[in-house]
């Protein structure tokens, strides 16, 4: 996506001088700046403070991390030890675990001679799937823009989108899961505004989703969580899209916490709710989400601080509380089916209910049969 | 109520030295300290910095101020004068005019050698007043907090509140609506845990309730605002108690921004949700909230920036947002009747609906015709 009018990836491969290159996250939205990481430590290191994050990225990077690491070792025991670090970095991330996977089952028959190549290319194969995928996800979200704007929207001239937290380029290899729709049809020239929710705790819309927005040249406007409400109340918003990262055969959606309160508004205010769920999101294992779902908790330190610019530029945390107030700091909720307008997938849209999951995977069976005809013929529910 | 072991009120007169004290709400919840203020311009100063904020307070410092004033010069030119610098500090404050337009009232016929002494006794007994009122707002609330742990708390041994913002003693002179019942109840004994929300923007939860909370003993967990629907979702809530800057005649509560979405998802879950409001708030004029009430925008750096201590103890302002970050601030929602299980006031608990509040106007005679009468025998709906 475009950032002060030039297009990026969040992470690519960088053939002339034989290494990996990222947008460093860990700076933003107070200073662009991109990195460079040489070999298998580095890139741990990036993953570990969250130079980059989100789930698809860091599954990415942790492939390009390997093939770098075969480069300086092709040997066995240096692909397992490289493997063993990369897991450790986020030990919670199964998208490490998957990606890393995946390269390696390519790469296991290859000579030793040979490894390191073949991870670099199997890893570059990953990162371009994963940007198909999300500028698929668009593809499928942009009609359903296009059909709200033909329909006329609640504000004259503009149709407001509402998103929570960041699906956007900066979570995957490129375009994002929900925002994909939003840059498509920002391209497709739909007259948009989106309102983007803080994001509490860790702030992601604050500080990623007007960053990608406002280099993206899309007209939006910050607000608290909390007064998303107002704003759907009032007949401001036409649709609200979220990310999604776990979706059950039910349809129900465990996104970043408060996507669910965000679903109640949307729902109260008869405002249609779309979550962007590309296919390998969806855990085919699970039904009830609120039962089945265990939610992670984080540092409580995310609830009672904030780290931000000062006015000279100095990066600052504050503390919001006094000292030694118990906080809870759940990281996730979970939007029950019945809340969910649909699901926008790489495949097409599904609604949110065992019926549409049961749809999906016979799309997904179709699609991998015959992929390229499957992604045409991508059906609609 | 208590502070390190000690009562305060948020405001009080100083019998010895001859002027006006209060807790320095600028300085909280990083430092507790007592201001003294001395003349007009002092009081005047002390509400435009926010060194005390809340409806009900404001309105009891501002007719102590006019009686400071007269102290120093009785003449009607003075008394205008005063009058006017007060009104000028927040000049939205409706509370402010009140408390003036009563105070002036009393003193009204009162010969210049007396008024300063008069108005003093009219602006105490206003204070001793919004205590009072507060206080049977908490007596009137606590039956709901006792049956509730009567039929048996969702968690075992602790009865979970969940609030929004601060309606504690810091926003009036003692008590406060929302948090008096807490207060009743954790003296009568009930095994309390208070769930509260940050409260974005401004940060009342964060800063104001937990400082308030702590101080008083009172077992709490600080949350983000999003986070509440996880709460209640998964159970962890008995009750919401909310406070309203405004109340229609159909039971519409305006409240800080965010109570709205609280109260979707206590409905959500079929937790009850009260709005604690004192008489005086209640809108007769006012019939639907969400048609009717405007809603205050604010200043948007109250989105974009925070205020909060390094760990080495400096005061710092920061922002999260990108530089140029366009933000909406609104200020208030409006939480429709439909969501509001009834209103806590002075003078019993009304259903939220036309008949409820119908109710609650024949009570305000009553107890304007006999009112020690009516106190003692507050109609519970």
């Amino acid at each position: 996506m475009q950032v002060q009018g030039k297009h990026y990836r969040s992470i690519w491969w960088d053939e002339a001088d034989g290494c990996v290159r990222i947008v460093d996250q860990s700076l933003l939205p107070h200073q662009f700046r991109t990195a460079t990481l040489r070999d298998l430590g580095e890139v741990c290191e990036a993953i570990r403070t969250m130079r980059l994050r989100g789930a698809p990225l860091i599954g990415a990077a942790a492939a390009l991390g390997l093939a770098l690491a075969l480069r300086d070792d092709p040997s066995p025991a240096a692909e397992e030890s490289a493997a063993a670090a990369l897991l450790a970095t986020r030990p919670t991330a199964v998208n490490i675990r998957w990606a890393l996977r995946r390269v390696r089952g390519e790469i296991a028959a290859v000579p030793a001679a040979g490894k390191a190549a073949a991870a670099l290319a199997a890893a570059q194969r990953l990162c371009d799937e994963d940007a198909e995928i999300c500028s698929r996800i668009g593809e499928h979200g942009l009609p359903i823009l296009r059909d709200l704007v033909k329909r006329g929207t609640r504000e004259k001239g503009r149709l407001n989108v509402l998103t929570h937290c960041n699906a956007g380029w900066l979570a995957t290899v490129d375009w994002g899961t929900a925002l994909a729709a939003v840059y498509k049809a920002h391209a497709a020239g739909l007259p948009l505004h989106v309102w983007v929710d803080e994001t509490r705790p860790r702030n992601q819309g604050a500080s990623l989703t007007t960053w990608e927005l406002g280099e993206h040249g899309i007209p939006h406007t910050l607000i608290c969580d909390g007064q998303a409400g107002h704003v759907l109340q009032r007949g401001r918003v036409d649709v609200c899209l979220v990310g999604s990262d776990r979706t059950t055969t039910r349809g129900d959606v465990c996104n970043k916490v408060g996507t669910y309160m965000v679903a109640l508004a949307a729902k109260d205010n008869s405002v249609p709710l779309f979550a962007a769920v590309p296919v390998s999101s969806v855990d085919f294992e699970s039904k009830d989400g609120v039962a089945e779902i265990p939610i992670e908790e984080r540092d409580p330190r995310e609830v009672t601080e904030l780290r931000g610019r000062t006015a000279d530029g100095r990066i600052e945390t504050v503390r919001l509380a006094p000292v030694g107030t118990p906080a809870a700091n759940f990281a996730f909720d979970v939007t029950p089916a019945r809340l969910v307008t649909g699901l926008i997938t790489e495949l097409g849209v599904f609604p949110a209910c065992p019926a549409g999951l049961s749809n999906l995977q016979t799309a997904m069976r179709e699609s991998a049969a015959a992929p390229e005809r499957a992604a045409g013929q991508a059906p609609r529910a």
